[in-house]
């Protein structure tokens, strides 16, 4: 909150110190909810005497939440409400903006195989945040960062020499709990990473019939990942493919936020 | 980049420690740039030396681009440069896409006195890159946060028990530096808040009838800003009624990120 | 308290652990009180466990305080209120040593329309507190930064060509909740300025007569502020030439401490 | 310098990107310099590019100066030195402060066997930079805090039962390198703490009789310290009872600035 | 180094400020060198200036050094080197002493499958730095943390209820990249483990013959991980059953310094 | 914790959020303990709910305990004690395995006038802990850092001239409140450090007829230290040369962790 209130808020002063003020937080769209613990996490600390302050989460992250839901209400101090409201709502407005276009994805896949992934390509500083978001919606998460799994991109094949020397290089010190995960243009490339020892391939901008000719091959030697430019349209056409993963940057770098307002009782 | 990289990259220990490579970062999409930057201060402690490391940035925040473009291009340690790429392209990929969609605003009220400004509804965590970002789109910033300027909305009035109160109550203690600006529904609030000494009258979720007519009568005493859900398609309208100032939400809450990617030569 | 105690208070061992005293605090002057926040914020924590733990502010931030009264008193186990003693001591004699100097300020422009104001001429790293001691003397801030308000000085407008050329380029960019004051040595500047648009003007090390002349004429237009070694000896001559605010940098530069010390009973 | 940038200088950018000024720092007062080094510091970081920057530091902390000396001056964008000044001159005249307030307690005692020393009764957080001014200006340091050395005051003893009993319960545990001092207000209890093993005896608020006595009959086992609201006037008659230390609490905490100003040439 | 240094180092003063001398560092048992990095991380930025210092690192980390080699040698300020020195060295002997140990193992168990390994038994807040000086002594890394992989342990399976449960429920949000490993204590478990999808079986404290089945049984289908009670004299046992890994914990909590020392010239 | 923690737990989720374990923990083998509190630091905020935790200390810190001992138990929600379990025991393990060696050097000793001392070849980052686990072992700190006390070393002493030199030059600025060691290599130098003023004498490497040599001649007026390579085996033949401190190094770089595990009940 340091960054909205920085050396204190000027205008709340305008308002007795021990005013006390009952809120509620509602949504102003539909769609699913993220960031419900926020409230709790910023509010909290406040709300230690039941005189003046009381917080109550109406909903939970990951339900379904139609304009006019009353996601939380409470009772504080009305200078710290109005400390906090802009805050709050910041969290909970991108998280559950997040978490509503993640549930389009994952409604338009429904019956096939497919997961709906994220990818990298966040808004810096809020990269778990997001990702947690991407878990409300239904969807599951692909690595963190460049720590956690190892995936081997045009540009490092490209700068190693080959994908059997890329891979290779990476078995002699990762560790046996790290999957190995390649990126891929040609039915070639997917043998080469099979072979090479690939536990997940990524079928990067391929066209729907390359796709299904890859999975049909190989489906039992390694997890197939679609991505490249993949939008509610075209998302289901991917999933028949039978892809095991459909990763979308969208989700964390293009997310609208949803709409939701603080007011007084 | 510690959200990123963590304890470390896995896949970069493929590639030689050495090795080095020339890259260039190139637009996906048509729009205007904010970040550059960022490519600078990320980079620009690891080319000391001339023989392995040299950035060049090519088109500097504010410009216009196409897709197509090159704004940046470099020679690093490859292992490095793998390891920046997702950072960089996260902040420039964003902060452009604030900046465009800022810009389309602009654009849209071109001829008229209105300024396209920001509100507090930002990402968490990178507001003051995003009103960058707003100022390299053509916009201009409101307030930064709580603390460098008063602005008494709905809940303070109500809180406060009236327009009069709540500034008077201000006024006893606010530095001669500051501004406070009054949020109002109706014209008689309007009338109440410059009779009281506001600075700035925000008209909020008021029809352009409304609009028009305020800023008629008081256009000599102070500043109007319209703001409430307006969007490409209505801005113009608001314009046209004569306030200096329209205040978007989206601009920092749901700008789509501007594509683009980082390549080896 | 981490500057005080380091790596641990090496005297405090010498008492049982469990040794509980009763303290308080008590003012060694008369002056004006501030910081007594500071005691609540430090042993707070401390004072969670009734049988061993209390406290009790008995003074409020801008009591006129005299020699010899307790302005707190509680209970905590010895070690503690050994290990807090020095620290809270420090903050509350140099807080309350600003408030009483700005406060032998206030008292000499009684009856006046002169407010007396600060500046950025603070000791380093702890402005904020300075600031909030000099409102509990009876004083009003001016900007708490660079980035909170714009002041063109002597050397702003030599760099920039002139004061018109420096207002004009700030409005350019700058917020419409921000406003402009200009450092002024003249007649002729004080007329450019209002011209140019400021919001304030500094009269910086003017006579008084050139100050009331320049107040006379201009009264209506703008805020005037009288600055530059000012006294206690010469403040009420500088506040009678209708001046609206008369800054003082040595209220946070030069302020002695109000003495104070911690007894056990 | 983040307390006085916060999120950025709104004057500074009335002036162009690339002007480049000479500027210089004149003390406006005599005294004796302290915190040359930050303007090397805070500035040298900007002075890499031979052809817009430079600074050269002309006089050393701990030289005597005189108003109108001119003590560093140098070359670099306006934008920045007009970005550092308050933060640099903040730092130098209330360091410098420090180092004449204590220069002219050690003038006083000059042919004493008298060292002026500094108290832990410092402003909060910049007690190390205050206690390096007091060395600039002749003085010595006193302890940092409650973690370099053990000093034994009436609250301790009290808190204890006895002098005796409390320097047994320390030398049970504290370290062969640390010193023990005791603070004493009769002959008696002098007396009780060498024999208890204390290094050093403060005399506190003792009169100049007592002190002489202390000292003639104990000199050759201890350390003698005086203190208690010892002023510039009464500092001499202090040292010339033969005591070894003497300690001021308002070196650091009472210690009006020493004026410098930063001008453009 | 601030652990080392807190408010500055008191004997260095000693020397004059401006004093150069050449040192070198050198070891004093034979081992594996791990660490070197840091020497020219904490000289590196003091080595700027070529007439008083330079650096030159002559032994690479995971080299076999003998007593008596000297690792690196250089030129900086005495003041400078006298304060670096410990710090530097408690790193290196530290990270060697691990390597060293760590080589111990791998020297054992050459000529068979197995990798040693580490865990998550490790000195707090070195955590990297210890796991980096395992592969420096040839070793592997199991996962860094609770967050870069799946184990199952035996307090997991208690309170889940089976490891057939435990799995399932992991499956269910998992990422694709995430491997799986799961604790073992009879081959009725590993065969539970490896139907359920296990990626890797832990053998804890299993005795070598049971060990040996279970490897021949499943070797297909998964990678044994051996662990519990491992020392120098029992490990090649170990690696003769055909266990892929075995994790060592002494490996990062018990390993002793190898010993350095820093000389002048 | 956030070491071992990162983003989060991945193994955790398989256990339902609100499951409750009884947990205790238990000695795997004879020593003393230390880091009893890292427990209570590190469980207590989660604590506070009597119907779903608790937490009770059974052993306290300088303990002697045994194989099979309960050295605390308590009531957590499941995945928080998955959580924090390694954490906990790496703190215990650690700092129990310190004290647990230095106990064995204080055992030897028992009888003559010499105390077991620390160094400052610690493991970066956490020297305060093992310093505090010294001293539940039985042992004494020496200093803590470059900062709290003035020790001579054979470089200083090259880099200064003399030991004559070296202390008469720190003599002119060291506090009085700071106590100065020389290290000394043979009688000349222990005589010259005597007669210069020093505190302590460092006996470094010396056998121990010299050793003795040194403490009859000079007892009365310094106070003896001995260091250099000393064991298990040479420490009580180094007591009883008679001097007052022993320093030994490894306690702190090379103590084997004490093995203790976490067991739900």
């Amino acid at each position: 909150m340091t960054e909205d209130i920085g050396h204190g808020d000027i205008t709340g002063g305008c308002i007795p110190a021990d005013q006390v003020s009952d809120w509620f937080i509602e949504a102003q769209d539909d769609g699913i909810l993220s960031g419900a613990g926020i409230i709790e996490h910023l509010l909290g600390p406040y709300a230690s005497d039941p005189e003046t302050s009381s917080i109550e989460i109406r909903k939970n992250d990951g339900d379904k939440i139609r304009r006019g839901d009353v996601i939380a209400e409470g009772k504080h101090l009305t200078r710290r409400i109005l400390m906090s409201e802009r805050t709050i709502l910041n969290f909970v407005m991108h998280m559950s903006g997040v978490a509503t276009l993640t549930n389009q994805f994952v409604i338009r896949v429904e019956g096939t195989e497919a997961k709906i992934i994220d990818t990298r390509k966040t808004i810096p500083c809020i990269r778990s945040l997001q990702k947690y978001a991407v878990r409300c919606g239904g969807g599951y998460n692909h690595r963190m960062g460049l720590y956690d799994a190892a995936l081997l991109k045009d540009n490092h094949i490209a700068a190693s020499g080959s994908i059997r020397k890329a891979v290779a290089e990476l078995k002699k010190y990762v560790s046996h709990m790290t999957k190995i995960e390649v990126e891929c243009e040609s039915l070639d490339q997917v043998e080469e990473a099979i072979n090479a020892g690939a536990d997940v391939v990524l079928l990067d901008n391929m066209d729907p019939f390359m796709m299904r000719e890859a999975v049909q091959k190989f489906k039992d030697d390694v997890l197939f990942e679609a991505s490249g430019g993949i939008g509610l349209d075209t998302v289901r056409g991917v999933a028949l493919t039978g892809v095991h993963l459909i990763s979308i940057g969208a989700l964390t770098h293009s997310a609208p936020a949803l709409p939701f307002h603080l007011e007084f009782e």
